[in-house]
């Protein structure tokens, strides 16, 4: 990020009032000072960061770019800046890796308020200092168009503890951290609710699943620390998604057993609500940010006090890794095809 | 990135029929394999990297959005391919940081072709290729406007050889690499020339200098491998504004020296057939993408054998840092103020 010697002027105007040297400023008054393993941190050409001493680095970007992946009717700033850190958090999570620094990227529309754009850049540092990441450089731009958030994670691992996606083998367990279909059924919830009115009932907790996910980053780590898993994703385009994935690169199938599978349970009403079968609906739902772990027979008690010992959340055996090739769901003593995931470039919202 | 099991399909119709796992795939196929510090490369959660031995991480990220850093009308997908990575290893270069990595996260209009995806990946991974970047991964999404190509860069450097922009003292001469004003001239050009007709003369070597800039990676490499330089900083946004970069950081003035500032040859030509002045115009104008160094005197011998070593271009003493804080052009025996830099952010092509 480029240094500015402006100051911080009051939240009024638009961002285009502003203008990018400013925004600069308000975002480095915002940023708490930076640990002592960054060398440069914000405000030069590049950060310069310490990497920890015999470890691997783990490099991950991801963007969020309104009208596909996020509406501003539905979405604050704030938990945009939240979810736009979240997603990162979790992919480097899924690689067993402990998250240290990001770098935020924004093209911002003219018309976007400097309150906003605040609200979006507080949310993000909140989220960065509760999982301990440094915010060390990025990119302002204006957007002709939609408000495009990119983030870059950068964490480090031990060479020995990566959680890649190709190590699952047949046989091994398939462990789901927390439960499935709440962040899509909060997303339902309020495209259902979109109206010229404000919605009258109170928002349940589905709608904050989808807004504000929370990353697995404790039990990623703790799971790759202890060598326990054989293989892990995240959920970030859902549960049927994240098998096709660990079976593809593995070269493996995988068969999930629908009784086992935790549908959260506000997301099961939903769902009734409108019709749908819940399991379907979850398993194709994505946003959830869950982790899915092969584990392999002889590690599965190293595996369930790992997750014990990262209290993040609780973990489900929903299924087994097979010969391949097919992906499938067994249920009521029947297998049937997963359902298709979820695919954010082909969502047209 | 994520995985697909889907195999490249000729290049027809546009990026929205193919989706995002089919592109995926395209991109897979046209990145060479990677290198052996390369430890998960495109097609996992994140990708893991080893650090080499003693250095420091350099981490960089920079946007080109359409309408904003770029027409479709003047630059051509594999112009916006190759100019998104050189911004970025322009970045490094002015810290002295050897690049190694690029993580590549596009945000594609449903309308563009697959043949303007492929250019404009192939584009990027020739650009990387010559510098020998390795792309670890990045991301793929809708755009509901504009074409945004947003590149993280990560390099190498040793601690004691860092290139911060803050380490200028009054007495430091400043050199800059190369010449000024081609990008924007070139920029101009395309402009004057923007019609319904295509532009019947050949399109002049100002205008490559726009579409295509060359980071000037090995000159900041070996200036920052001899420590042959107190601060650097790139010319992204122009030279006045790279003068005022060194001198804000570093607490301290700058002056330039009119007569001795490399105006391009082509890019004077076209300002004074604009009735414009054309040291004015290259002081002002962005996207040039040389190189500011600030030399202590002692230091001066070993700059400029560091920057005949480096072969990338020639090296030129355009002033001095001062004891400040203003930052001045010496004009005809008068100083006077710099023209305001270029700033993108406030840019409305």
């Amino acid at each position: 990020m480029r240094d500015s010697a402006g100051t911080a002027s009051p939240a009024r105007g638009t961002v285009s009032d502003l203008g990018e040297h400013a925004l600069l400023a308000r975002l480095r008054a915002l940023a708490p000072p930076p640990p002592p393993w960054v060398i440069v941190g914000i405000g030069d050409d590049a950060a310069v960061l310490e990497p920890p001493r015999n470890q691997l680095d783990v490099v991950t970007t991801d963007a969020l770019v309104e009208h596909v992946h996020f509406d501003r009717r539905f979405s604050s700033p704030a938990d945009v800046g939240h979810k736009a850190l979240a997603v990162n958090l979790s992919d480097l999570a899924a690689m067993g890796a402990e998250p240290r620094a990001a770098l935020l990227s924004l093209a911002l529309p003219d018309t976007l308020l400097v309150a906003e754009f605040d609200a979006l850049v507080q949310a993000f540092l909140a989220a960065a200092a509760s999982q301990r990441v440094a915010l060390v450089g990025g990119n302002l731009s204006r957007s002709p168009g939609p408000l495009v958030v990119d983030v870059t994670a950068v964490g480090a691992v031990r060479r020995r503890r990566v959680l890649g996606r190709a190590g699952a083998r047949p046989g091994d367990a398939l462990y789901l951290s927390g439960t499935v279909g709440a962040a899509a059924a909060g997303l339902g919830w309020l495209r259902a609710h979109a109206g010229a009115e404000a919605p009258r009932e109170p928002v349940p907790p589905i709608v904050e699943r989808y807004r504000r996910p929370s990353p697995r980053v404790r039990l990623g780590v703790i799971v790759g620390r202890n060598r326990a898993a054989a293989a892990c994703v995240d959920l970030s385009d859902g549960l049927a998604d994240a098998a096709r994935q660990i079976a593809g690169a593995s070269g493996t199938g995988a068969v999930l057993d629908a009784a086992a599978i935790p549908v959260d349970a506000g997301a099961r009403e939903w769902y009734q609500g409108q019709g749908l079968d819940p399991l379907e609906a979850a398993l194709a739902g994505g946003e959830d940010y869950e982790l899915l772990f092969a584990v392999p027979r002889r590690r599965r008690r190293g595996f369930l006090a790992a997750a014990r010992l990262a209290r993040d959340t609780r973990v489900t055996c929903i299924g087994a890794v097979t010969e391949g090739p097919t992906v499938a769901l067994r249920r009521n003593g029947r297998e049937e095809a997963l359902p298709a995931g979820f695919a954010h470039f082909a969502d047209r919202r």
